[in-house]
């Protein structure tokens, strides 16, 4: 049984967003009680990770490193056409993840007590990003 | 239903090799409606990865940023046997990825509009690459 | 069909630990011919990766690449309520990855010749992991 929607959400920038209860809400319409979760993000410029989920402060060390490694507007990169956060973005997503596979176990996504599952908007403005969910299983 | 085929490629050395019309043959040849389509590279020295498709100048810019971050023939590498581009090839392959997970949707990978499958070869030889694409679904 | 075993894993601290053997052993168990094994890890500290498995020096040189990238006790990190290792080992697990999809022929995993399943333990200390792996085919 596959079953597939597809999540419209909004961002307001760069920044990490919790989108596990998005995901789990798919799995639950689903109905499935073993199986797998599969989630993907059709962009090039946002991607998706699985981080620390009580702690804000890892996720603004994550930014505080990631523009390190990634300055915006560094003079290397000659692909800067919609501005000096554009290929950091690209960057960014290589680095981390399109799309992520979570074990389903009891009807809810297995996740880890640590674990949530982040949308990264790597673009410094406001976003609408498209996340297609697959759930699959019996 | 799971249909699976070995596709056998061949590279020019280091590079991006857009591999969506070669992963997108095999979903049609599977003939689902809604699943997933899932891309394997059996090897430790070339990776896959989704990069924006239209700007070449974005994957000039990985190269550039990735020769920065993981100089080839730098020192701190034990592991040289086959050269400066060795254990290099090895990180980039780590730091990207060596599976990727695409949905389908009406019988096509539902990628978004800006988005390609590449084979990165991280070598700077030519050389033979193997891809395990599953097709899953109905 | 879907089969669904969790590993308890337990780990000396930092360092790379190859699970190909467990992860076979439950594709073995499942009984399938073709199909998909998942492995997925349930922590924000610890991470799965394809590696090279022959050439310990590989994974030595790993270490070097990453301890140089992400320095453990660096001052620009606000979270380190566990210590010197703490933001790092949650970087490390971002930038490699918790969840790996590997093609099933034959009633194995369709490995490369040199490619590995490793758990990679980011934490200086000695930890329990769990690991789910995910069995689907026929």
């Amino acid at each position: 049984m596959y079953f597939q929607e597809r999540l419209q959400l909004t961002t307001t920038g760069r920044g990490t967003y919790n989108v596990s209860g998005n995901v789990q809400g798919v799995v639950s319409r689903a109905g499935i009680n073993t199986g797998l979760c599969h989630v993907f993000l059709s962009h090039t410029s946002a991607s998706l990770m699985l981080c620390e989920n009580a702690d804000p402060a890892v996720r603004q060390d994550l930014e505080t490193f990631l523009s390190h490694l990634i300055p915006d507007g560094d003079p290397m990169f000659a692909h800067q056409d919609e501005g000096p956060d554009d290929m950091p973005a690209h960057l960014r997503t290589i680095l981390t993840h399109s799309d992520l596979t979570i074990p389903v176990h009891n009807g809810v996504c297995a996740l880890g007590t640590w674990q949530g599952i982040f949308l990264c908007e790597h673009r410094t403005q406001a976003h609408q990003r498209v996340l297609v969910v697959t759930v699959q299983g019996e």
